[in-house]
Formats: structure tokens, sequence, C-alpha cells
């Protein structure tokens, strides 16, 4: 592939393997990381060791933490009574960085697929619905991606949660603040004029 | 900006400076290798703790290598009457991949630049001219790029190389193989047109 020492072809070829970068672009990563040793190869490389020492998924929420339990289930300012479902913790920290969610999450790890054999044992929904009864859970919150799958997996976990006396809501749909109508495709518009509201 | 633990927001800061990731894809990236810490990161960690340790600048050439000299010019198969001046080690791994060029490299990491101060000094050009009669050379290839500050160092080494018997050629110009004439940009057609050969 090129005539780069072998240490150096085997970074490039894990490198190459991260999402968004090919061949090309890792070898220029690589080529950049060994002009900047001292700053971020070395950096780089002591925090992928510690990363890989210490993260582990919360045993309760399936969140990334560096200890059985994360610190979102840890913490005792967050409400109990509140639980978001997420299909990825990119998820989670997308739902934390708008700051706006003071409750706790479940990360199902994907949606249900029959084609990849992904059912409900493997989202971990059994986990949820016996988290509900345990930390006295009012709302369930679906925060799933507004795609097919998605929504089929939010249908399912409606239904298992149904008569277990907590309400089930999932995220609003409608214009994306910043949105502009011409820019928007059909069913957003659709699901927006759906959920209008008075003025 | 996420709720990600101390380690992992260390990681994600450090992968956002590589080239072709923004702070988005780094977490994409990061949260890639945490599922798969067996068959991506640790080895990744280990590779780049290996390439830290071992890669090393070529004291002849300039190339990356893992000793003194680089196995390019340490290799007894290589001709020795021609060198190829190059900008970056990128460009040396580019001709490298064609397998056309059996000589031996020059890489100067980088152009001349007043605004930057990068000087002759800084790019080793007085390096190249020794190593001219040092390694009795009889042609210099400049493979510089096609901008305008790659030619301008490439007429400033021209200019250095004149009077010592010494060949000085650069890479010819014109349709790139598979290129369409509709596609390609004026200067390109132009430059063509003055290397057109008999059919």
């Amino acid at each position: 592939m090129s005539n780069a020492p072998t240490d150096i072809e085997t970074l490039i070829a894990l490198m190459a393997r991260l999402p968004g970068l090919g061949p090309r672009s890792a070898r220029r990563a690589v080529l950049h990381l060994i002009k900047k040793r001292g700053q971020l190869l070395n950096p780089l490389a002591t925090a992928m060791q510690a990363v890989g020492d210490t993260a582990r998924d919360c045993v309760n929420c399936g969140n990334i933490g560096t200890a059985d339990r994360c610190p979102i289930c840890l913490s005792e300012d967050r409400e109990t009574g509140e639980i978001c479902v997420v299909e990825d913790v990119a998820d989670l920290w997308a739902m934390e960085r708008s700051g706006m969610f003071k409750g706790r999450y479940h990360v199902l790890g994907g949606t249900l697929s029959a084609l990849d054999a992904i059912g409900p044992e493997e989202l971990h929904i059994p986990r949820l619905i016996d988290r509900l009864s345990r930390e006295n859970v009012r709302e369930v919150i679906l925060a799933l991606n507004a795609t097919v799958d998605g929504q089929t997996t939010a249908h399912y976990i409606a239904e298992q949660v149904e008569g277990l006396g907590v309400s089930v809501t999932s995220l609003g749909q409608g214009v994306p603040i910043g949105g502009e109508l011409d820019y928007l495709d059909d069913g957003t518009i659709g699901a927006a004029l759906k959920a209008r509201r008075a003025f």
C-alpha cells in the first residue's frame, strides 16, 4: 500500500477502520501524528490506554462510565421518576448537551432488527421494564431516532410498558429551530402540520 | 461539551485535532473505539505507542523510518544516481505507490515561504546540495506540487543546482490518466497543449 515501515502500516490500517476515515485520510492523519509526536501522538496513545483500561458500560442504564454505575445513575441530583430511552450513547450525549433533561437514561444500544437478529433481550428491554418498578418511574420518554427502525422499537417498548401505570411519551416532531420550510422534507412538514398548536 | 467521563473527554479533544476530524466526528470515532475496545481501541493504543517510540526522521533524506537512515536510503537495490525531491513524506509515499521510481528521495518538509519564515535551511536544501556530490547524483527530479509555492521552490532548487553538472527535471504536466477535458481547469489544458507531442 505504501512504503511506510511496518509499525506505521499497522497504525494506518487501524486508523482506517475508524468511522469517517478511509485509507487516504488515515495516512494523512498518521503522518500528522508522527510530525506532532510530542504534542499529539504520545498523549493520544496514553489517553487511549487510559480509556481502554477504565471505560465500561453502566450495568444499570448502559451508558459509558468508569465504574459499574455511570455518574448519571449515581447522581443524587437527577430525578428518578423519569427515564429517557435512547438508542445509543451518542444520543445520550446529545440529550445531555441540550441540558434540558434532568432524569435518568436507558441506552438500548441499537434498534430491534429481525434481519440482524437483534431482539428485546439484546436491547436490554427486560432490564428497562425491571427498572420501572424498582426505580419508581412515572414517565418513560422515548427519544428514539425518527427512522422506521427507531419508531418500530418505540412502538414495541410502548406495548411492553402498557398496563404498568407508567406514562409513555415521545419527543415532539416538527420544524427544527432555525429550519427553513423550503429545505424540509415532506414528512417533517406533515408532522409539523399534525402537531400544530394555538399561536 | 458532553457528559462523558474525563478520560473520554480528553481522548475526544485529542482526536478532534486530527486532520479530517472535527469535534462531532471525533465523538463518533471515540464511541466506536469504546464499543470495539478489544478489537480496535487497545490495538490502536499499542500501535501508537510503538510508532511514537520508534518513528524518526531519516538523517539523510527526511523520510520517516525506524532507524537513523530510512529503508530507501539503506537499500542496495535503489539507484544512487537519481534523487526525487518531494515536499512531504505523503508525496514520497504517493510516488512509491506508483512503483515507477527506483532512485532515492529528498523530503523538503514544506515549501519556501517568506511569510512563514521558511527558508532553504528549514527545507534541508543545503543538505540536498551536499548529497549531490557525495552520492554521485546525475539527475534531480523535482516532484513538487503544481502550486505557486511548489513551483517557486522548484525554481530556487534548480538555480542552486545549476553549474554542478547535475541535470534537473520536473514531472510532466498535462491531462491526468482518465481525465475528461470538460472537467479540467484552464491551466491544466494550457499545460497539456504546451506539452503536446507527436501521436
